[in-house]
């Protein structure tokens, strides 16, 4: 791709973050919802300082351009991305609290149970995750029922036991938190990181494909190039960790190897890492390529993903 | 009603129980769901440990109830109720934690955090919810994706920022946590206490209609119905605390007026409260007028709500 893809990506990534950052602000706008009496101030306040102001709304992104693959309509899938975003920020708040990874600092603010406290942190998260799936099972989201009963399962299982909340069990295990710390094979990393970073990302680009009702095939293809992408996001987190400027983070550096945390940059090396990134975008490629010209976009992500800085 | 009908809700109330739980052992087995790899074990665990053996089952009970009395097929009710229980017992492990309201026992046992740990609860909770929805939206639960959705709708409602979340959040800004406590109106408390724990009963009896495709003035009627036992389940809540036994409820008694919680036995004094209940029941019987000797199950219900001794 030349410059001008860069650039037309550059703008597509920052329209889809504006108009995010719009919607979440009337979902968590103080207007009550039908049935609703009361939407208590101090939690609604928490809700908002988790999930507005900050991101690059990278799922969004890349739901909204998987939909647009295929010629869904993107109001519907700028909604379901708010809803994957509330989720995703649910998890976030969660994973900062003391009980968690204990972490003060996020995108440079104070973290939810640090401006707020531990209980308002709580249940903030848990009204995210909660009004994730209320926001997915609503009409404008797509006419067809089956679809949003499709995307409630999805995000589901993408977000559990089996998806990410399990992810975040096994990462405070291999930590040793609740036995002998040992270390995890190279598989073991990749089922770990696969479920608590990766099932998100894969959601992403399978619920942009459920709205444009891709085929088995263009889905199955969508899925693998979400789970490339899945990998190359959590090698460059870890590189990040590894190399990079909390100042441009806006949060703590080599947090990781201080945590004992398994990551493939401490099995394969930050060259092997670089190497397994490489290999990743090829294969994101190669499952985009029976959608031409089209899916460009979508391989403009896989390098911002793969190389990203912050 | 005789003493045949109490009988007869003794047993069906038991028999919903134990389907309850045999569907909960199921779903909560260590099989795994088609795109799972892994279900961590210690997760898996927390979440058995938290939704398993106990309980009254007293929301599927009302729910499959609902469901039976508009002619819906019993499997799907058992299992939306299985969905329900699951973000039931995912509030309950959230509220005890120390950052909450601190409690070392549940129906006997000691609560998840005791018996795992602060962050294994929030995520053993964080799962429980996540699946209560992916429950919700199985096929199983309802041929019609429409009706899918709206329970997964509805049940978002019940329990998020406008539901039980934000009922807990009032709850403990009333404690006086977050600043000067100050006396909550009659009215203000029976909004928490709608929110709370109302909002979930009263989702109970609405899913039943909606399985069941009942009317509008129906659906009406039983939300009527369900409002009215939700606000009698927790006055006998609150006069169990002050009057009941705590080795026969398996959790700490006068824990509320320890905690300065507002409750309307504190407002209306122990006989003002026993005539609300009756005032309920009324409510409750009232409501339920147009179904005739059919719903003699939920009359009994209300009464078993009203008097219930633990």
């Amino acid at each position: 791709m030349d410059s001008s893809g860069s650039d037309n990506f550059a703008a597509r990534l920052a329209a889809v973050a504006t108009e995010t950052e719009a919607l979440l602000e009337r979902l968590l706008g103080d207007k009550a919802l039908p049935g609703e009496t009361v939407r208590p101030e101090r939690l609604l306040a928490a809700m908002r300082h988790a999930a507005l102001g900050g991101g690059k709304r990278l799922r969004p992104f890349l739901l909204v351009e998987t939909a647009a693959l295929f010629g869904a309509r993107r109001d519907g899938a700028l909604l379901a991305g708010a809803a994957l975003e509330c989720l995703h920020c649910y998890s976030l708040v969660h994973d900062d609290l003391p009980a968690m990874d204990d972490d003060d600092l996020r995108r440079g603010q104070p973290t939810v149970h640090k401006a707020f406290d531990d209980a308002t942190a709580i249940l903030a998260g848990d009204a995210l995750l909660t009004l994730a799936f209320d926001i997915a099972a609503r009409s404008e989201v797509h006419a067809d029922a089956n679809v949003r009963v499709a995307l409630v399962t999805e995000l589901a299982r993408a977000s559990g036991l089996g998806g990410m909340a399990g992810g975040q069990m096994l990462d405070l295990t291999a930590e040793g938190r609740f036995a002998e710390k040992r270390t995890l094979t190279e598989n073991e990393i990749a089922t770990l990181q696969a479920m608590k970073t990766g099932a998100l990302i894969r959601f992403a680009c399978r619920a942009g494909a459920l709205l444009g009702k891709a085929s088995d095939s263009s889905l199955s293809n969508v899925d693998r190039y979400g789970v490339a992408i899945g990998q190359a996001f959590q090698i460059a987190d870890d590189l990040l960790d590894v190399e990079g400027d909390s100042a441009t983070l806006g949060k703590a550096t080599a947090k990781d190897a201080a945590a004992g945390k398994a990551t493939l940059v401490s099995t394969l090396g930050i060259d092997g890492a670089r190497a397994r990134l490489d290999a990743l975008i090829a294969e994101a490629d190669s499952a985009l390529a029976s959608f031409g010209d089209k899916a460009d976009i979508l391989r403009a992500t896989a390098r911002f993903v793969a190389q990203r800085k912050n």
